[in-house]
């Protein structure tokens, strides 16, 4: 698989390290795939197939006319990321062999899909090969949170809506509704949100997270007696986690619906003009709270790596979405693995909506992992392969284990 | 040529398929050069001679004294890409044999040039050997368009002035002779355009182009009773694109005449606060426009990539300029392979001014395509050549024929 | 050392080049550590020590526990790039022989640099073994310039405090006793700098210098009848430069106390926002002054490669601080090589407070030297080891040497 055989023995052994998955948006009561179609829905390849020419109405449901339109698209993009990930997903779950889909290839696909996707041990079996420990959630501020084992799907407080919609009256009477608390100003949004995040640590909850986008600016609030900004929102939210301990996970650079004709979740863009120079005063007044931070464009990859270089409660994680690429995740990783350091960078995550994207995904990561490790420790610092596991282990295990105090997720 | 066969192999393979150069500044009338002069005159050579010393005032005409001074700063900069292109042009076209030029070179290159370019079927083997199917043109919009074979030379409407200068009552003369409105608003500009897009689709053009400021916003005309503002003009540009199903190549991110007291056409730099964001508005509106962009920084690959990944209309384009280097390529290439649909990729244009240089551009271009294929494709996703040089034929042939419709351009 | 043969011999002959150090931080008084407190103070490991764990307070002064408490944070951060130069110094200057160094290496470490360090000879050993033939200081506008040789210790007029703080009434007391003149406005400011510069110059410096934040604007005064504008005073500098034609090192894009609770000199980050477009009118006006340009975020790097490019009086000058890491020097150097003529780059400077740290610094750099030319040029472009290595020297010897007119500092 590899031609370097140092890369090769260290994406082996990468791959024995068990996977903790600090950010999916699973939904733990159907975490795989029904059919085919759950799969072949990903907006990645939605989004790809009306890039080329797929009408974006076709993927407003996950059906198998979607299905058959996007293999009928893919040889337009099969050379995007997205799409190896495809064949390695069909290949490790439905022992697919071939190199290539296309329109031929549904009819065998979905009964593929069928048969593996029903069995009973199927979302067991995902688990076990993906050798997941456990995965973060995507939650609503208010989830039920209930109906799932909080030991494997551990919850997350995704904030948002109430950064950023809270002046919307349906939010804030949800907001009443699942924190008891009639929200009128920021002084009474702040006790909301102690509730609300009370409720979520006491269901397992690890972190709250929210994205932002590239020009959002947090602001202390200087005034309790509006409902203020969705700076001086987010700055609250900061306070709860200081509360609370809880890490807040800030998920920068994103604009949302910017091309107006896409598919669902197919609309969002990114403006490489972003800072996080913004945010050194939100860094400066929480340093009990640990920022992890990710980022959308590379543009900031640099920016990212130094904060985390001097900012003791800054660190840089994963490789989010646009930049979820080999190329850029390169690039990245290199600077991080040389510039931050070790103990200040979570590894990856998946981003994943069903179980079985996780593998794949993890298995891109550490290709990419194996190969910056040979080259610039293995080769270029002389490091021994055990060493040079060790920080890989950091990256993918110690760091979140240690920085979400995940001790229920068992041993590495 | 390469220490690696697979690279060596594709190298060969794509250097096979024709020449499609979908942005020159060839002159039709006087398509190569007539003398050294000519060649060495070339902004690429007299900026980089006179940023190590060579005086400015050399280079406001082509001439032996300018070639001269040339040759003579040429170890100044013989690291610079540019270089590599003269030594390689001088090798393809004058059987040169020598690794470096330098003033005591000057007789016996212009002794050779002048019984090569003399010849009267120098043209016609430059085309052969450059297995050239077509170059596009760059035309102002007042250009008569006559005298040249529209199949091998395709007008392109260049409209910069008519968004930047019709302010200027002697571009508004120039318009009203070439259109026959008279041009007082926008209402009048519209009719304008409609009857110069008119004109020159008829005599075979296939796009119309505009360079822009990195600060530029497209804006919809609000009042059509004005001459408008530049981002109006643009609007109503790409509104006659539509009406005409001609794609708008938008060249990003340029300013004019930075450097003041610097060479003609070696005076424009660039900002690298860039962004696409501006132009989603635009995207949105004409859904039915092919927009063909080439960015001058860098800092805008990732955005430009993405913004290819998700807007239909949207293509990746070629290596403009300060961005046509390896290095840059490279990094600016991988990403589009691994992330923009294969569809949406128009591989490389040349930007030359004579045919002579379309050669070197393009191999250089080659070298770097054959290197990233060979990498991550070859190697990285284990495709097959066959599958791979299918990709690149996708960048350098299929794509610029289906997007500029090139019917008359012969096969691949 | 290198698995590649023709990096390996590439670097062992750049590394036969001897150093000209065009920026450091030296004390020429007290240019190598007296303990090793004096070594693992430095920012670069305090920073990282603290930014995993270390308090702030320890890294007040440099002391024994502060040492140790570096040690036992340093297997958090021994990835990061200044971890390789700490274990690279160690072996160097002190026959260390571990990969790496814990807090058990305390007491060893300690004794071993107080018998090393306290050598009457120990300057001199460590200026011979890094071949140093001179370095550049870092003065204040009142240092008093004298106890050191000044031939090997190259004065350097640093302005941070005269563009930044001539508001504050003690900035120019300073000024009036090391100047002369009693400013109160830019007319006065421009005859006490005339003088600052005079002094500096018949001391023998060799430049001036100052370091900006990424939202700095030069802009030329239009009234002297104030003390001005930082943009302004900087101005005013410049034409003192022209008037003592000494280069004007600019230093671009920090920001100061970013992170409040920082380590001494590890609160400073950046915005990778910043573009030269706002020096274009300072480069305009003054083509007699070179402008020797630093940049903090790779982000500019292909801004300063064109603007070095086409602008006679722009240089593009070593990797500085959070730049000063493989990863970016890597890309950074590559693009400049391409695409910057080889007579405007300034190869690297160690920005070193102490002489054993040059040595690490510089090494780390020609291995990423002699790996972009083993690529792009031996290979890419087949250059000869030879031509190749007089690339090396202009980057490293003979454009400093040029540029600083270091007649003094001995052949290379």
């Amino acid at each position: 698989m590899f031609a370097d055989p140092v890369e090769q023995e260290l994406f082996n052994e990468i791959s024995q390290i068990p996977c903790l998955d600090c950010h999916t948006h699973i939904d733990p009561l159907r975490p795989t795939a029904s059919t085919l179609d759950d799969l072949l829905g990903y907006h990645y390849f939605t989004e790809l197939a009306h890039a080329v020419g797929m009408p974006a109405w076709l993927a407003r449901v996950a059906s198998q006319e979607c299905t058959r339109a996007v293999l009928a698209h893919f040889r337009r993009f099969d050379n995007h990321v997205a799409a190896g990930w495809l064949i390695e997903l069909l290949r490790l779950w439905f022992d697919w062999d071939g190199e290539d889909v296309s329109e031929r290839d549904a009819e065998q696909l979905w009964a593929l899909a069928e048969t593996r996707l029903k069995r009973p041990d199927w979302a067991e079996h995902v688990w076990q090969r993906t050798r997941l420990r456990c995965l973060f959630l995507t939650n609503d501020f208010d989830d039920s949170l209930q109906g799932f084992d909080n030991a494997r799907y551990v919850p997350c407080l995704r904030t948002d809506e109430l950064v950023f919609r809270l002046e919307d009256r349906s939010v804030r009477e949800r907001l009443y509704r699942a924190s008891g608390v009639a929200v009128a100003d920021l002084s009474t949004f702040r006790q909301a949100m102690h509730a609300l995040c009370a409720r979520f640590v006491e269901r397992g909850a690890k972190a709250c997270a929210v994205s932002l986008p590239p020009d959002f600016v947090p602001v202390q609030p200087e005034n309790m007696g509006s409902l203020g900004t969705p700076g001086e929102r987010l700055w609250l939210i900061a306070e709860t986690c200081r509360t609370f301990q809880v890490p807040f996970d800030l998920m920068l650079g994103v604009y949302r619906r910017v091309y107006a004709h896409g598919v669902p979740q197919g609309m969002d863009l990114f403006d490489q003009r972003v800072s996080l120079y913004a945010y050194a005063p939100l860094f400066n007044a929480f340093p009990e709270v640990s920022f992890c931070v990710s980022i959308l464009s590379s543009s900031l990859n640099q920016e990212l790596t130094s904060y985390a270089w001097i900012f003791p409660n800054v660190y840089a994680c994963g490789h989010w979405w646009y930049s979820n690429v080999p190329a850029s995740i390169e690039n990245d990783l290199r600077l991080r693995l040389q510039a931050a350091p070790r103990h200040k960078i979570i590894g990856y995550y998946s981003d994943a909506y069903k179980l079985e994207f996780i593998l794949p995904k993890f298995n891109m990561y550490r290709r990419v992992l194996a190969r910056v490790l040979a080259q610039d420790f293995v080769r270029g610092r002389h490091w021994t392969t055990s060493r040079t596991l060790a920080l890989a282990r950091d990256l993918l295990w110690n760091n979140p284990q240690r920085l979400f105090a995940l001790d229920k997720c068992g041993t590495g």
